[in-house]
């Protein structure tokens, strides 16, 4: 149970100051376009942090955040968080990262809402329906890149400060705004950033905001765990250029073919992880857990329908949940170097180099995994006896992250969306990395609790990734109630 | 031992025509800026007939070649061959064949040679040195897609024929051209063009010569067999659309684990291929055959060095030339679907289809190695209990080639290239494919050469690919006294 639950008080009724939350959701309601427009403005910007090519796309991006923070009056910073290094030895500045601060009552409570408004690639071949970088509205929901993850649900948050401000109401809690540009590659540099200003932008800070995730079902949800990821490159390097596989086939030991034969030692066909150590680290899981899982409602049928596939990796509730959330898992994501455009081509590829991930759980340790993945591909390399060289990298290391749900900031929010959407929360995991939300935890001590308002089919990282209007407008109002009941807490709170 | 070989005369110093090699050959040396400039307007042209949205330019570069023909005098016709279907179910028309005749004395020999203008894919960023559509002249290589493979000898051969023209020569026998723009993926068309034809274009015609391939090490060489290609698209289909890998990772069973467990049972990492009934059909080596590979001048560290590697999959010469020429082997050459980009992206692919190939030599039947990879791969995939759908599809179907060394085709080809080079070609095999050589056997029923110009390292299909001035030019040099060889046996053996 966490410090601040026993003693939280519901007190909309007596708050010091009224809460006129029905004028502020009647603002937010006619100034939809607007946001709608903003939106707009942002998906515009290929701010695709994964190609080093579009870097000027977000710098740009973090510029635009910065300008819009600036002309609703925050104190603003982009802070300098050093270079990146590429693979091929070169360095690359990395995106700055924007803080701001809207107010700084020491008689208030303050909260940090972290965002980021880089997004995974897009191409509109891989299969979108629309252009990835134009918001495109159909039925009401918003489609582009980004959309979801991470833009909208970031300007949610600017949206509830400006509307405090534009009906010059007091803000119920200071805010300060800490957005990046490198979450989707694992947010380099960040970590070094909020360890180097712990004792300074940080240090009054009570709790930290995370609205980088999404629903499970229809009903609105509060997050209070995510796992981590450790990404990696398996690099097979053979001939010295690709080679007609006429001309040279049966000549030389493929790279491509030793690099399935590695790929195919990972996991099994029903998704038992191959690699010694890795489910030896995975905490047990308790009769509790094992019974909330029960109880949350989810409708298996409508999931595997959504995914589109006739039988999912579990039958039951319990099973799939706890795999998605609690228990690791590997896939593949591609290769690179092979031959991979339509039609036909017959070339040996000389270097080819597949990208994989794990998804990380308490108890595992990023660092762990690195070497239980490296040695063990080595070894099934080896076996091999093959003249090519692997080259194993991992290039993301993201520890998973697990709040309390019984602290006052979840019960605050439950509050928050029953004001919003006349209904409890769901209480959930989430399957996806959020990296910082470790680092958060770790370095600064503070309370974290995320606050999705995506939509459960917005697919993210997916062709037509959407936010539905709905969700946008609605969590945005979400957040203006959520400034308020946090400021309950913290009137009975401050000294605790 | 072939129906000429008997009775074939080396006639030069007593040919009813005296035979003025030296004024040809000093003909094509003045000429030689003029050729490069000539296949530098051809490589410009993108004609790769894998990619269907480079079929006009594909069918520019027929009009380009009828064009030439018709403007040396020929009788060009542009044949339809009619359409392709495409994997979606539409249509697209194939690029017309080219066919042409100089002459038609029918007291000589009639040759008909057979060339190709289409490319593979190339682009820049593969790892190019150069633009690979722009020929680049480097310490007299020409660099660029298609110099080698086949646009340099198609004009080789054209430009043998206009020497004679331009030096008032008459032509020694009759030659057609049949310049097809399908070959890189299949040859689609042609063989009912063939058949079609065959007693109409091809009725008249006594020899096919094809110069589509490459030399052994810097010795000349004429080249007696070839391998099929039966190549394959395995698609695994899954969720309906890429899926974020937190959020569905552990949820769903994965397309690109489920692909990569079938590929992975293709070939063992030695080379031996696991696909029962393949390894069965394969012709057994002679004692003979062993002679001849063993007598072969190859020099297996040169070799070795070139591709680049510490270790080549066999360590004997016999061995290595028998694996590259005359015993089938499988090269996984791609994965469509998946994420191949640089950088890090966390998606699970829904539909991910692999690309590979297996080489045939006698006595392969591609309709059967068809039915057993089939077969077999939905064996292994049925093993895997997936609910995901394989649909395994051979998109090429190329028999093997094999000739007579002992035919008088190839004892004037020996004199021919101890004409221009003074030296005795190698007699060898191509691992590559030439799928029409087959079809010329068995619908014409008529002899083949094949009489390389290309070096062997000139990188077909690979990242620069070039051909040399020195290839370029002497091979036009030994084309002309080919044709000048030819028509010796002619004269011989004219009513044979």
């Amino acid at each position: 149970m966490g410090p601040f639950a026993a003693s939280y008080i519901l007190l909309v009724a007596s708050a010091v100051r009224a809460f006129q939350y029905t004028e502020l959701a009647q603002y937010v309601d006619s100034h939809q376009e607007e946001y709608v427009e903003a939106l707009r403005d942002w998906v515009a910007v290929e701010s695709d942090s994964s190609n080093v090519l579009k870097r000027s796309e977000l710098n740009r991006m973090m510029e635009m955040v910065a300008q819009k923070l600036r002309q609703m009056g925050g104190t603003v910073e982009l802070v300098d968080v050093g270079e990146q290094e590429l693979p091929d030895g070169s360095t690359l500045a990395l995106p700055k990262v924007a803080t701001a601060q809207f107010g700084s009552d020491p008689n208030k409570r303050t909260v940090c809402v972290y965002g980021h408004v880089d997004v995974q690639p897009a191409k509109l071949e891989d299969g979108w329906a629309t252009e990835p970088y134009n918001l495109t509205d159909i039925n009401g929901n918003l489609y582009g890149r980004g959309a979801s993850d991470n833009k909208a649900p970031v300007l949610a948050w600017i949206h509830a400060v400006a509307a405090y401000q534009a009906l010059s109401m007091e803000l119920p809690v200071n805010v300060k705004f800490l957005i990046e540009g490198m979450e989707e590659t694992g947010s380099n540099g960040l970590d070094a950033m909020i360890l180097a200003q712990r004792d300074t932008f940080f240090s009054d800070v009570d709790y930290i905001i995370i609205s980088d995730c999404g629903w499970l079902s229809r009903r609105p949800a509060l997050t209070y765990g995510t796992r981590g990821n450790c990404y990696f490159y398996a690099e097979v390097e053979g001939p010295k250029q690709d080679l007609h596989s006429g001309v040279y086939g049966g000549a030389v030991i493929e790279p491509m073919i030793d690099l399935i034969g590695i790929l195919d030692t990972l996991i099994s066909p029903s998704g038992k992880i191959l690699i010694p150590g890795i489910r030896e680290a995975v905490a047990p899981l308790s009769d509790e857990e094992w019974k909330m899982y029960q109880d949350i409602q989810f409708d298996m049928d409508n999931y595997r329908n959504k995914v589109g596939v006739s039988q999912l990796m579990y039958n039951n509730k319990v099973d799939l949940l706890a795999h998605l959330w609690r228990y690791p898992t590997v896939s593949i994501h591609g290769i690179e170097g092979a031959f991979s455009d339509p039609g036909t081509k017959t070339v040996i590829p000389a270097k080819v180099t597949a990208k994989f991930s794990i998804r990380q759980v308490p108890n595992m340790d990023p660092a762990a995994v690195k070497k239980q993945v490296t040695d063990y591909l080595h070894s099934v390399f080896a076996k091999r006896k093959s003249p090519n060289k692997l080259k194993v990298t991992m290039v993301i290391g993201a520890k998973p992250w697990l709040a309390d749900t019984q602290h006052a900031l979840y019960e605050a929010g439950k509050a928050a969306v029953k004001r919003v959407f006349q209904m409890d929360p769901d209480l959930i995991r989430e399957g996806g990395t959020i990296p910082v939300a470790r680092t958060f935890q770790d370095v600064t001590g503070k309370s974290i609790i995320m606050m999705p308002i995506g939509g459960f089919d917005d697919g993210l990282h997916s062709q037509n990734e959407k936010i539905s209007r709905y969700n946008y407008i609605e969590g945005t109002k979400l957040f203006i109630a959520y400034l308020n009941e946090v400021s309950q807490i913290t009137i009975q709170n401050k000294d605790i």
